[in-house]
């Protein structure tokens, strides 16, 4: 499989390109700046890919981020303390961004001759984030084949495993998970009350 | 209806945003400034949305262009000359531009509240792009309305109709279509030879 994958830096996606790198496909990383509190998870995308040999290039978003702003990760909201699929998360959601990544990654796909686009969304977030729920992927996957002439489509393969799972799969082929970030806050350190930070140590305890 | 409007400056979502407002919508537009060669068109859709009191905003996309560069109209390849069907203008379509557009109205249109997002892709555009097409825009409207808390809508009344359809409408209305932009030389005056010229051209006779 040849893939242009999403990467944020976080446990989700660093397994993912693992996992494809083991596999022997041929990647293309890219990383989101879309003015996000914890743009320092970009990082530890870079790092990664470092390690695996992989070809990365961070798009800058700052330019559209005003026009995303109703969200605890890029407006003027805080960052709520809580479980992952509490209803207070709602506040993290950030409006339409897998799709908007998504699409990006798609052009550049179809830029370069790639038939596929990876996205790391797992079973957890379904409750909160409506744009990683299995139907939006598979939806989303059909227009996107049939909008381009290389007919891409999406490949999430954690759409229905927990995190945990995720962990597993990773430990399996020694991912080092201190080389990751979760935390919303993008403060120094990780503040382990967030939902992602309580979701995080929930995998991998 | 309230809607985010998608326009350039040509005839087409001209002619929608005139529409929309005389239909009593609320209306938000947005031009994408992606790296085009004709960036120049975005000055008409400025004047359309000052004409109508609508308020407009461009977006700049062109930290992206180098990722979306294998097309006439965004990198370097020249512009050919010939009929807006022919094959050879499948140099003109900008790798899954439509969607990167769209997915970035449609997350203004959930940051704002509002339920759909507005398109002017018409039946001449299906012969050489493939994100013109209804089912396109049928699939992509469907991952939309999933991915949204607010279920987001595509709005594209122009899918299945000509360029002098449009027209009609749009003289019925008395839309000055001297003040609007096809061109994709982007040089001082509007070639005549180029697909999109031709297509206007046959059009406006």
């Amino acid at each position: 499989m040849n893939a242009v994958i999403i990467i944020s830096g976080g446990i989700d996606s660093v397994t993912l390109l693992h996992k494809l790198v083991k596999g022997n496909n041929s990647i293309e990383a890219l990383s989101f700046d879309y003015g996000q509190r914890h743009v320092k998870e970009i990082e530890f995308a870079k790092y990664h890919c470092n390690l695996l040999g992989v070809n990365h290039q961070v798009v800058c978003l700052k330019n559209i981020s005003h026009l995303i702003s109703n969200s605890a990760l890029t407006g003027n909201i805080s960052v709520p303390d809580g479980h992952y699929k509490d209803e207070s998360m709602k506040k993290t959601v950030v409006p339409n961004r897998n799709m908007i990544m998504l699409s990006i990654a798609i052009g550049y796909a179809e830029n370069i001759g790639f038939d596929y686009v990876a996205i790391a969304n797992h079973a957890g977030d379904h409750a909160i984030y409506p744009d990683c729920r299995t139907e939006f992927i598979n939806a989303l996957s059909i227009a996107s084949s049939i909008g381009t002439y290389n007919s891409i489509k999406i490949y999430a393969p954690f759409s229905n495993i927990s995190k945990k799972d995720i962990v597993y799969i990773g430990n399996s082929i020694g991912i080092d998970y201190t080389k990751t970030w979760s935390c919303y806050k993008g403060i120094e350190f990780q503040c382990g009350t967030c939902g992602t930070c309580v979701e995080r140590l929930e995998a991998l305890s």
